[in-house]
């Protein structure tokens, strides 16, 4: 266990990925209301919204209006998603408030980047050229590569682990060809295959191959793996990871209906807590927040520690005779 | 990870710790109807029934007729439990029909031991002798040893390793002074405060200072970690687990109303069997049996597997191009 990471980075997606996938349109004012408190948190990063087309995620139709209402607080990256130079040139128009970095992304698997942005393989590492150069243009930095599906895939079934090597380098090619050169290496498991043996494997080969660069983890939890993948990772020194508030989210082109949100927030930082791993968020607020995204999509969400409690009041003798 | 076991003992609880929380009582053939199911899925040991006082667990009040009214495949361990002389004398009255193996068992913490079972700790160390006796005299084999709120307490906070330690230590002076030899240390996570460095550690000390024994782990969810926690196990080389169909359960002493279930049957099944860990258990029909559970109960249970599908259909390629 010596690889523990002292601190961990962990940058909340909830507003983002988990108000496109409601039915029913999340008001603006009450997305900003989340927003607002998991700034409260001790968060240093929050994706707020999505700048993708209407069309086909009309739950982000107003990311806009979102920029333009919430307020900021200093020391917080509020960060959009984007997938296209579409989308980035949105975002660009709220550069002023918005932390814009770049990040060159392929897909571990072709079947799913055809589902999930409408192109196949080969054209989405053409399109990552342009994508890179529109990124140095705007004097946005490139700060990671990316690789989606990294653990297994819905439509291409298991990933092996020299896929993921190969798409890496792939990455770190079109980032040489631009002289740029990314710090991360995010690895997500976009459709929830990894166990945390695969986590190991994956993050061991990745780790030896490009051993001057960070590595960073993006879990769902459809299977229920999320936090032991999570746990995997720290043990391999990974200090940096995506989650939701309560587990909110869940992949909208996943192919099936079960596909569950990110790891949850709170019980990362309760797992973190625990272990005496620094994450800076008062787990609290985390609950207080988690709960407030449950009262907003008005349905019980899937975090277990906002149900079951920290272990603080305990520890304060509460129930001591 | 040198130390994974080839193959993991999961023995299900579902049936006897899932029901007796249920508010409306659950009727004797929807019990029996699980525990059928749970019979065709490989499981070879099935905690079926409680027999405790009908006055403090109602949902147990008809186990008599479950025992009488099951059928039983053979093969199977059908396990009741008791907590008392008493309650161990009802099920001596089935011993045709349960397997019937003795345990030694005290809290790690006196504040739980008060609680859950109205004595205190010296006391349940004199009792503890009356009981080996009594399963002596019964020709009952004592197979376990097993310490309650081994990694936190509720009522007494964080536990020492070393008080975990002097628990076992303890159950195998009364072992000896009655000269039976169990081969099995339990460690429970009675009200889910364990982490997965806290089980290594635990794990470790428990491992070294007995390691001709096996070590079984009781896991709850309460806070989430159940899946991590077993992990944590599996890499300490622990091959058996306690666990319970759907996640069904919480325990109805813990003192505060979001105490989980236990780890999830089909969810542990899924890990080992994503890492090639053997179970014996069919995935598919432990997923057909916990739809049951949900239906029986007629509210969501916790399993995410059961949610998200397996990974063997998506493996068949049903959604490649």
């Amino acid at each position: 266990m010596s690889d523990l990471p002292k601190k961990v980075q962990i940058n909340e997606e909830g507003p983002r990925e988990g108000f496109q996938i409601e039915k029913t349109p999340i008001p603006t004012d009450r997305k900003i209301a989340l927003i607002e408190a998991l700034s409260e948190t001790g968060l240093t990063h929050i994706q707020t919204v999505s700048f993708v087309n209407p069309k086909r995620v009309p739950g982000w139709a107003d990311a806009d209006a979102v920029v333009e209402g919430q307020t900021y607080k200093p020391g917080i990256d509020y960060a959009p998603l984007w997938l296209n130079p579409k989308g980035f040139q949105r975002a660009l128009r709220h550069r002023d408030k918005l932390t814009l970095t770049g990040k060159i992304s392929i897909g571990a698997s072709e079947g799913f980047t055809i589902r999930n942005q409408n192109t196949d393989r080969d054209q989405l590492l053409r399109m990552q050229h342009e994508v890179v150069a529109q990124y140095k243009a705007a004097d946005v930095p490139v700060e990671s590569v990316g690789v989606n599906a990294a653990f297994g895939c819905n439509f291409q079934g298991d990933i092996p682990v020299g896929r993921v090597l190969e798409a890496v380098g792939q990455c770190f090619e079109i980032a040489t060809a631009h002289d740029v050169a990314p710090r991360q290496i995010r690895l997500s498991d976009t459709m929830a295959w990894a166990t945390p043996d695969r986590i190991k494997r994956t993050v061991g080969a990745v780790r030896d191959a490009y051993p001057d660069k960070d590595i960073h983890l993006h879990l769902h939890d459809t299977r229920g793996m999320a936090i032991a993948n999570a746990y995997a990772g720290l043990e391999m020194g990974v200090a940096s990871y995506d989650s939701a508030v309560a587990g909110l989210g869940g992949c909208p082109f996943a192919g099936h209906a079960g596909a569950a949100g990110n790891i949850c927030t709170e019980d990362l930082v309760f797992l973190c807590a625990e272990m005496g791993i620094e994450t800076g968020i008062d787990l609290d607020r985390m609950i207080a927040a988690a709960s407030l995204a449950e009262t907003i999509v008005g349905r019980p969400l899937p975090g277990s520690v906002m149900q079951g409690g920290t272990l603080t009041r305990f520890r304060q003798g509460v129930l001591r005779a």
